[in-house]
Order: C-alpha cells, then sequence, then structure tokens
C-alpha cells in the first residue's frame, strides 16, 4: 500500500464562483504500487452502474500514468501522508520497539489516523508547542513562506508526569494502540506544558463544567504535551464494520479526478441525513450547475470520531445515509459518503473552522454551512453555548481559508401547503414545520415522507 | 488644532537587523495650522540643550512642507486620527446634542482615546461584530487588500438594555465622559451581544475570578455591545498635570523625523524604571549601532491608563522616569518618555500584541519584551497565569506583526563580585541579586546604586 504522488502545482487558487478561477489548476503524476484505491467503497457499483466510467488500474496492475486534476490545493502545497511504505515497515517497527512507549487513548488514535492521512496538512504530527501556541491564538499557523494555513483546534498528545520521566531525554518514542499494538513512531519529540485551564478558555469560549471532549480527553489527561513528527507503522484500522466508508483525503481525491469533478461541495453531519438537507444539497448541485460547473460532486461526510452520548451512533448514521442514496433522494452519480475520522470538540466556530480546512485538503472547493454548526446547548445555562450565527461568520472570515468558498446553509422545513420539504418563506412562517436533524431518530424517520 | 497628512508610500515593509531594508521609505506631506506638536514636552528643552536642532515651524505660523521620514509605515497604511477639526466642531457639537446619549466610564473614555489617536490604526472607531469576531478569535483584522494587521484586544463599547432601548432605531448615538461633557460622536452603529463569559475565556485564558480588567470593565458592563466609527469632538484631556506626556502617535512620529531617528526601539513599563531596565537600554541601542544604524532613539512608554491597584500610580512613575533621563542614565538626546494611553488588560500573550502592535502606529520598528509581558499571578491558584516565556513567543509568530522587530528582553541583575548591574550569567548564579520593577517601590529606590 503505497502511492508516489508528484505535484506540479502551475497556478495559485481564487475564490469565486466562476470554475474558471474558483480551483486551481494542477496536474498529478501519480504511480500506482498493487494499490486499488477504491476497492472498499460500497457506492461504486452503484455509480459504475449509472455513468459511463474512466478506465481505472486494476488492483494488481503496477502501471504509471498522469491524472489531470482541477481539485483545489491541500494546505501547504501538498498533501500529508504519513503512513510508513510497506518496505520499510518492519525495520522501523523494530526500531520502535526499542522506545520508550506511550499508550494512547481511543480518541488519540483517532488523532493519529487523522494526522497520518493528511486531514490537517501540512501538519506532520501532534503538535510542538510553536504550533499549538499558534492554534491557540490565532487559529492558524504560518508557512515559511509567510502565507498562513488555518488550524483552529490544538492537535495534540497529552503524557502524564510518570510518561515524561521514563521517556527522560530520549528523542523518539513509540505510540501504543488502547489494544497494545505497536502503532506509530514520534520523532524529534518536545514535551511542555499543558495548561488544561487555558486550553479550554481559548478552544471554547468557556470553562464550565460539562463540555464532553473536556470531560472525556482534557480532563483526565496528564499534565504535558508532547508534539513530533509522527510515522504510522500501518494505515489505522477500527474493525468496526466500516472502514470501508474511511477514504483518505488521497482516496477522495483520487475519485473526485475519476468522476472528473469541477466543483467539491463537502457537507457534514453528525446526525441523521432528513430531505430538508437532501433537499439543500441538491439545491446547491443546481446553483453550481447554473453557475458555470459542469459536474459538482457532493461529499457527504459524516463525522466518524468521539461524539457526545446521545449524538446518534456511527453505525445507524451510516446505514441511515446509504439509505439516502439508495432510494435516489440523492443522485448516487454526483454523490460520495465517506466517514470522516476526527473526533468532536463541540467548540462552535473555533471547531468549524477544523471541519472545513480538513474538507480542503480532501478536495473540496465549497463548504456548506448550517446554522450553529458544531454547537450544542450550554453545559450549565439554559441556552446555546455559541450565537449560532458566529459559525459562518468566523468561518468566512477565518485566516488560510480564503481559497474555500463558504455556503450558508439555507433553511428548510416542511411546508404544509405544498406539502412537502421547501426553503423556508418568512413572508408564511406558519404554513412551515421545522426538524431538526439532531431530533431525528432513525426508527421514526420516513425518508421520503419528512 | 488639525492635521492634514497625505501620505505617499513607495515600498512596502522587510523585517531584519538591516537598517537599508528593516524600516520603509516614504514621504510625508504635512501641512500645519496653527499648531505647536511639541510644546508642552518637559523633555524638549533637555533635548534642545544637548544637540543640534532642526527647525520647527513656530506655533503660530501657516506653513506647508515635506518631512522625509523612514519611519515604519502605520497599521493599515496610515495613521487613523478621529479628532473633529476645528472649523466643523460647533456643527458637531450640535448635531450630537440632539442624538441619544451614551454615557462613557473613565475606562471607555481611555479607549476613546486611544482609538481617535490612531493607536488601533486601522480601527476607527469601538468594534463592530465583525471586527470583535475576528479580534476574539484569530488576534488579527483581515484588511480590504487581504492582508492582515494585528489586534488582539477586543476594543468595544457596552450598553445595557435600557441604553439599547433608548437608541433604539437611531443610527448615530453621542457619546458622554463620566463629567457630562460631550466628547464624540458614534457613527453607524450596529449594537450586538455581549457574551461576557466568551470574551473573558478567549481574551483571557481563564475565567476564574478576580482578574482586574474584568472585575473593573466587564462584569458591570451591559449585555450589548455597540460599535461604529468614532468622532471625538476635542482633544482628550485629563488634566492631571500629566497631558504633556501623553504625546499622540503624530506628534511621535514627527518628533522621531525631527530627531532623524533611523531606528525607534519602544519599551514598556507599568512600574518604575531600574538600573537593570537602562542597562538593557543603553545595550539595546548600542547593538543598534553596531548592526549599522547611525541614530536609534528609545521610546521610553510608560502605559498610562488603568492599571491594578497595586501598580505603582502614573505620577509617581513619571517622576521617577523623568528623574532618570536628568541624572542621565538614559541619555536626553536619544529618548523621549511619553506615556501610552492604553488600560491595562493583564491578558499575557494576548496583550502584549496589543502593547507591540500600537508601538508600531507611533513609529516603532523594534519592540523590547521582557519576562511574562501584560502577566500577572493567576487570580485563585498559586502559579503565574500565564507561561512566562508564552508572551515572547506568541509575539514573535502573531500576525499582522511581522514588520516590526522582537527583542527578547536580556535579564540583568545585581552583580555582587561587579557591584553593578549587569546581564545576568548563569554560570555564576549564586552572585547575582535579582529586582523586579514590580516590586521597586520609589521612595526606597536609589538609582545609581541598584
Amino acid at each position: 500500500m503505497s502511492l508516489t504522488i508528484e505535484l506540479h502545482i502551475t497556478t495559485t487558487t481564487h475564490l469565486n464562483l466562476n470554475p474558471q478561477t474558483a480551483i486551481s489548476k494542477r496536474s498529478y503524476s501519480i504511480q500506482f504500487q498493487s494499490k486499488s484505491i477504491y476497492h472498499s467503497n460500497p457506492l461504486t457499483p452503484l455509480v459504475l452502474s449509472h455513468r459511463k466510467m474512466c478506465a481505472l488500474p486494476s488492483s494488481s496492475s503496477k502501471v504509471s500514468f498522469t491524472v489531470k486534476s482541477s481539485l483545489i490545493d491541500p494546505d501547504g502545497g501538498s498533501l500529508v501522508d504519513l503512513v510508513v511504505p510497506e518496505s520499510e515497515r518492519a525495520a522501523k517497527i523494530s526500531e520502535a520497539e526499542a522506545m520508550p512507549k506511550v499508550k494512547l487513548t481511543k480518541i488519540d488514535l483517532e488523532w493519529a489516523h487523522v494526522i497520518s492521512e493528511g486531514w490537517a496538512s501540512p501538519l506532520k504530527g501532534f503538535m510542538r508547542e510553536d504550533e499549538y501556541l499558534q492554534s491557540l491564538h490565532f487559529n492558524s499557523l504560518r508557512m515559511k513562506d509567510g502565507s498562513l494555513v488555518n488550524l483552529s483546534l490544538p492537535i495534540v498528545l497529552s503524557v502524564d508526569d510518570e510518561a515524561k520521566e521514563r521517556i527522560g531525554e530520549s528523542i523518539d518514542v513509540a505510540l501504543i494502540a488502547p489494544n497494545g499494538d505497536l502503532v506509530a513512531i514520534l520523532r524529534r519529540t518536545e514535551i511542555y506544558k499543558h495548561n488544561k485551564e487555558e486550553r479550554i478558555a481559548r478552544t471554547w469560549g468557556t470553562t464550565a463544567p460539562g463540555l464532553p471532549y473536556v470531560e472525556e480527553v482534557i480532563t483526565p489527561a496528564g499534565n504535558w504535551l508532547i508534539g513530533g513528527d509522527l510515522e504510522v507503522l500501518k494505515p489505522i484500522k477500527y474493525n468496526d464494520g466500516l472502514d470501508h466508508y474511511r477514504l483518505s483525503p488521497h482516496q477522495l481525491r483520487r475519485e473526485f479526478d475519476r468522476r472528473q469533478a469541477d466543483a467539491v461541495f463537502a457537507f457534514q453531519l453528525r446526525n441523521p441525513v432528513h430531505n430538508g438537507h437532501a433537499l439543500l444539497m441538491n439545491d446547491t448541485r443546481r446553483r453550481l450547475l447554473e453557475s458555470g460547473y459542469k459536474n459538482p460532486i457532493l461529499l457527504l461526510h459524516p463525522l466518524g470520531g468521539f461524539t457526545k452520548a446521545d449524538d446518534v451512533p456511527l453505525d445507524v448514521r451510516m446505514e441511515q445515509h446509504s439509505k439516502v442514496l439508495e432510494d435516489g433522494i440523492l443522485d448516487p452519480d454526483t454523490t460520495i459518503v465517506a466517514i470522516f475520522p476526527s473526533p468532536m470538540h463541540y467548540a462552535g466556530p473555533t471547531e468549524v473552522q477544523w471541519h472545513a480546512k480538513a474538507r480542503i485538503n480532501a478536495g473540496a472547493n465549497f463548504y456548506i454551512v448550517g446554522r450553529d454548526p458544531a454547537g450544542m446547548g450550554h453545559p450549565t445555562e439554559k441556552r446555546d453555548l455559541y450565537d449560532p450565527d458566529h459559525g459562518k461568520k468566523v468561518l468566512s472570515m477565518a485566516p488560510g481559508l480564503e481559497k474555500l468558498n463558504i455556503l450558508p446553509f439555507r433553511v428548510a422545513a416542511y411546508d404544509t401547503i405544498e406539502k412537502k420539504m421547501a426553503f423556508f418563506d418568512p413572508s408564511r412562517a406558519k404554513d412551515f414545520l421545522f426538524i431538526s436533524g439532531t431530533k431525528v431518530k432513525l426508527d421514526t424517520l420516513k425518508i421520503k415522507d419528512i
């Protein structure tokens, strides 16, 4: 499983709805080595039956060819891929076995997965202090050329006093999965203080008790953070029957290219999709076509990492998402359903930047943002934690996201006169019934009626 | 009292120690109207006695001439000046008298002063929500040309429910000083929610009770913020015997030009200056001369707005600062002492960016940053609120401050062997006695001995 990509960047990126300028032009030279990129996507056969396909290399062939891509540039110019090539694996594993060990939690492992596949490009490992401080204070990282890339959440790994002492003067450490498997090496490490109070206050804009990620991850964490360059010894899998949905940014970009997408619009959900969402997504595609794009592709991209206990479980959501495509509510020809492997912070305007930025790395140049994205109720007061409009405002002004087109969510509701989902018309507000994805339970969901 | 400045920018700015590139070249065309810029600086006679002076226009002349300036560009390209010209004052006052009134606190008035003189350039008034959100989340504002300027503290004005109702649909409001004087107009206002918890958490990185600015300003403030364009009806004065020290960025730039400064290095204190500071400032000048600058000028710039109760009062500090120049510990020829009129937040790494940014607007291209700048003890825990090294790290990476040269403070202490202040030598740590400006009381300070 290795993929060598040579990037030849020919122009930089601009933002507007004009397809001639909205996404950058570049060419990839891709060398395949015994790799079937898309073998496991359950949507592929469905897609194949509907449209004229480009030839794909077979899973056993070793060919070299060039794919012309018009997708948006990844942050930092090239997509980070930190999975050790198979040929080097054995040597690295025996090297890692001699290193001090750091045990990962389930959520640490999700972050290792996220970093290793390049969702956080150009980040190459858990953050060192300079990166952490920039993320915490500026929601962005400065590149060597002076440009900024967005990175609004601190992606960090904590260690406790005992682990810090065990690491001592060692420069490299080995990372161990919760099940005991050796999963990665962290090179050229730097250990620095984990000021939990400051991290929480600056990330969430509150220190009130009851924030799900804080309770699950930060409160039990050690008082130190360890940053360094990550090398994942083999692709991280969850063996939960859903790994085939976990397409990496590389795999998604390949698929968008294969479908000859000239625009990619991403939509994230952490709850079931309902017909209001479907109306929005279909309408977005229509508007992109009207703007001159020839083949806009939807990336329907539910979040698959840690979520709070009262969100709908991932397996249930994925089944429901599949059903929406099978029923033709969304067109499988122009839709890809995949899992975004990030854990959820519920950090509102700070987190929505991360959600959008990660999708740039997967090739999306349009991002649909709803009301109160990544928000939740205040944990101790009877109000929303965030102003519901702040998410899209902050997103539209965020440094490093200039090349992404932000599409505000148009509110859809059930029109009791027309007896179907329609965009809300405030001049006859009383005719509309609202439904929230958060409140939809799959067992009561009638896809075609709501 | 009006000053018309036409700016002709000829190059952009780069940063390094080379005087050929470290500050941008520009020319000003300045028209004076019955204005003596520097008439009230008590240091001027001292300076005049020491050096050959350039001719200054007399206070009653009306002349037009061009000053060549090599000072660093103000943020946004031109210095904001929001004081209404005298010729328009009467009309604006009668216009303001008919507007809804908003009463300012003493600290609101300090901010109105700060904004009106251009310390926060390119900010032209109290922040509207877009500016507030950018400041809170990114510590910077995006300009129309896509560039970023630093603005790390929300500079906002609060109103309570009653005032909001009284303002109603009015677009412009009048601002009233604590003593009842009409001081300013706020135009094209926008009222938005004041989420105090979020503002505090994101600005200070804590919500612990006992933060001085929070207790003094935010807790008693209204639940709304009102942003708009400021017009100050006449220059804001405090009549405390220290107004002559309150030189505006315009006045400071004029004086730096008059002294033909080719580098300006700023040093902020909110406590008495001691011989360790003096050693540092003199050493900085020596290093700048060695780097090739011909005439580096020190801006010794104590903060003059709100400070916490246990800081040394401003009048005492100013007297002590004057004494340091009179005694020749700092060279009056190459030093300007003036008051920086900003209130103090004690917000550490977030606030030090404001302190540095404001000095760019006053013409400084070098900024000396110490240990734990703008920091304080944690209000409820026995530790520093901020990591003492974070201030200078964050400052050195802050968006919009790239053109400023950050000079880390070299720690000076009393060398008991050499019996004088010297830079700390860790190889013989036990020979040094440390003194902190915070702990110095003027009545026990022996300037020449410490």
